[in-house]
């Protein structure tokens, strides 16, 4: 499993055998956590782009007495995250081969600037191959062969194989939204998370208010043609066109479906990640019939204590 | 205290005297539920813009054998929910006058249509006056003179008393954000809430990326000059360009500043509320000490069961 938090490490360590943290944790307590409960010694993985960031993890690493595996963590064009250059993708991997209390384990990357649909992806791709190649090349030439190639994102998951890759990361894909399915990576019977709401009012006319708002569908705009924040499930010519903290308004300008006030509606979120990351629990269905009740458990665990002065 | 949702009307009841729910709660068992934990008989209040969230009021109190306030949600411009015209707002309280379990208290409404800054308000305040001068007179001439009239939102917090409110909503206000600054209704040293993040990557330039996402600031963009997600504390040049979920990337294009990795930093959100809901507990700050730690008591819980069928 891939976290990027100390807090999801820990909720997820008693049911995962291998654990790959995309994300450079820095602080010894934060480190200590997750080394301390690594489920099986050697399952561990942290990624790095920075001396400062792996250093961090060594010294977490050789004070607990153990060996915490390192991907050296590469920017292919998101320019988020990830050493910028193969010379520095190099020359960190040989700190890291070098270092005792880690393992040098390979590279790993995020393809977050490729966004388009599908069958618009081919070039793009193909760059993200050309500058792998090259990076292996580099570090097989320096002693350096990476063991793993962690790399993907949603929208490319269908692709992550002409990367390259040893280890597809595509986290979207469980649940799957909105924006997945207008990308082509899934289609809407693949939408496993809705999020169920009220019509509270139908006082101004051409729309409808659900109990569903910013706090419930997390306000992340779609940039795209339909916009808005989500769509009723079986009715996907209704957007939700404004969000308030606890409004949802429902566009009813393209049907002639009204709703009554009471009536439930299903709303397929733009972002399901930051929808659920907004509810303590979830229920789980089959069909129709409830079959349980899953604690959103990594959430909301964030927020660091501020260090009195 | 003023609150949306029947969780948060549980969680502040054994503190707060009287509890206005402005949101037509809907459906018997948590009217229910809010009418058995109203903490002194008669503090409760719920607002309703129709017949069907008058009804659902009525029944639970008449069930309940108490008596619950409703006031009446009026329109003034922002056509989210609220009876649009004088003459439904007289129906609606005429209604609510003559039912039983219901007690007709007055009127509502949200001015969240005025977002300017408080130097330019002048003109919407006036029509929201002359509008409610106008509500006053049609119930006044239908004996239905409404007690209350609670009105206002943080941006017009400090033109309140020239709509002629008996009551004023102000909610950001008691924490501030980045959005009320500029909206003039705050300075930024009324700044009382911040996320506290530290930097995690400096390998693109130009920028700092912080562990600061919108799982921790929320995303809600800025749509005036600066744009962004939030700003450094102490540093306002320092913009929040560009948020993921874990990731937030500060620009410092406008900087010669460049932080350390490692480095804290407390960035400001556009948006307090919906940034706070993200967090299960805030850090109370007296000055530099660390006074306290407070639950955030009734967020993450507006999730509704599904009926299994």
């Amino acid at each position: 499993v891939t976290v990027a938090t100390a807090r999801e490490a820990e909720a997820l360590a008693p049911v995962c055998r291998d654990i790959l943290i995309a994300y450079p944790l820095l602080g010894q307590s934060k480190l200590n956590r997750v080394i301390q409960l690594d489920p099986f010694p050697g399952r561990l993985t942290i990624a790095v782009d920075s001396l400062v960031a792996l250093g961090e993890v060594a010294e977490a690493a050789r004070s607990a007495g153990r060996d915490v595996g390192v991907l050296i963590e590469l920017d292919v064009g998101m320019k988020r995250t990830g050493v910028p250059t193969i010379e520095e993708a190099v020359a960190l991997a040989a700190e890291a081969s070098n270092k005792t209390g880690v393992r040098y384990d390979g590279v790993m990357f995020y393809p977050g600037h490729i966004r388009s649909h599908i069958d618009a992806q081919e070039e793009a791709v193909r760059d993200v191959r050309a500058y792998l190649v090259s990076v292996r090349e580099a570090l097989d030439g320096a002693g350096l062969a990476p063991r793993v190639v962690s790399g993907g994102a949603t929208p490319t998951v269908w692709r992550s194989h002409e990367m390259g890759v040893t280890e597809v990361r595509a986290g979207t894909i469980v649940f799957n939204d909105r924006t997945t399915v207008l990308t082509g990576a899934c289609d809407w019977h693949d939408c496993a998370y809705s999020v169920l709401a009220t019509v509270i009012s139908t006082a101004v006319s051409g729309q409808a208010v659900i109990d569903a708002g910013s706090k419930a569908l997390s306000k992340e705009e779609l940039r795209a043609a339909g916009g808005g924040y989500g769509v009723v499930h079986d009715r996907r010519d209704i957007i939700v066109k404004a969000l308030s903290e606890e409004h949802g308004v429902l566009d009813l300008s393209a049907t002639a479906w009204r709703p009554a006030i009471g009536e439930r509606v299903r709303i397929i979120p733009n972002h399901v990640c930051v929808s659920m990351n907004l509810h303590e629990t979830v229920w789980a269905m089959l069909g129709d019939e409830v079959v349980g009740c899953w604690p959103v458990a990594a959430r909301g665990r964030a927020v660091q204590r501020p260090r009195s002065v």
